[in-house]
């Protein structure tokens, strides 16, 4: 069994990781038109409105990953995670989109508030127990950490959004 | 005695983030031809050039944040951190920049590596004794988590310049 007990402190750089990012993404987001938004991030490549529901429906699915809760908008997965870009099939609008958003992170963080150290190095939700006895890095923490660096990856695109 | 001291397990999973995003700058520049690296990531945004300089020298900088070391490229600052891009200041060619590039990820490796747990929660090198103090968070191992991400945000740029 692993007996790590992680660093509160560390924890909580990570939590200011992810926080930051999103923050970053949440700014941009309210800074841009509907229709820089609507924008593709470079000639021929994701717009921002994919980019945007791709985010929340990867944020969306930390709910079912970190928690037993329920998902808040498990519908996005279809147009932003298993299409394409301009696949045709109906999105929500900029406006809804945004409050999506704001409304799964929020509902995230409550969620990361109440978890305690120990609970960030438990197995992932689609880890079964065997494989996590093998591979402890495995946790809710290890999530998080990809997470962090995928919004930041796409933050990056986005960015060239603005004029 | 368990052979993982606390925070073994947490500083090796973000030791493999840094890795991973590492890595998939490399394989990146390892299959963009010249021509593609020199080109710009989206119209009026900055070069392939610019941005894997501007890596390189950000990584670069890690030596002297984490270690007594010298530095390995610090002549790459006055191109890639203190001008933006199209300067017209010189610029290593694309050959040279890689090879610095793998250097550099190599001394990083062999640092990485012989760096104890305990070693990761000391102050890096540009902050004080007396704000460390009151600032725990300013620790080595939360510069890497910020260059991690910090690599993954412009790699989601560098992605663009694949056909």
């Amino acid at each position: 069994m692993n007996t790590t007990t992680p660093d509160a402190l560390v924890i909580k750089m990570l939590l200011n990781a992810w926080h930051n990012e999103n923050k970053r993404i949440t700014d941009l987001i309210t800074n841009l038109t509907d229709e820089q938004l609507a924008a593709e991030t470079a000639p021929g490549r994701n717009t921002g409105m994919y980019l945007l529901g791709h985010l929340a429906a990867v944020n969306d699915n930390l709910f079912k990953l970190l928690t037993s809760s329920e998902r808040l908008h498990p519908e996005l997965d279809v147009v932003f995670l298993h299409s394409k870009d301009k696949s045709g099939k109906p999105m929500p609008s900029a406006t809804e989109l945004k409050a999506y958003w704001n409304e799964i992170n929020a509902g995230l963080s409550a969620i990361f508030n109440a978890m305690q150290p120990t609970d960030w190095m438990e197995r992932h939700n689609s880890v079964s127990a065997e494989d996590f006895a093998k591979e402890p890095h495995r946790n809710k923490l290890n999530v998080i950490i990809s997470r962090t660096i995928h919004q930041s990856y796409h933050l990056g695109q986005m960015n060239y959004l603005k004029k």
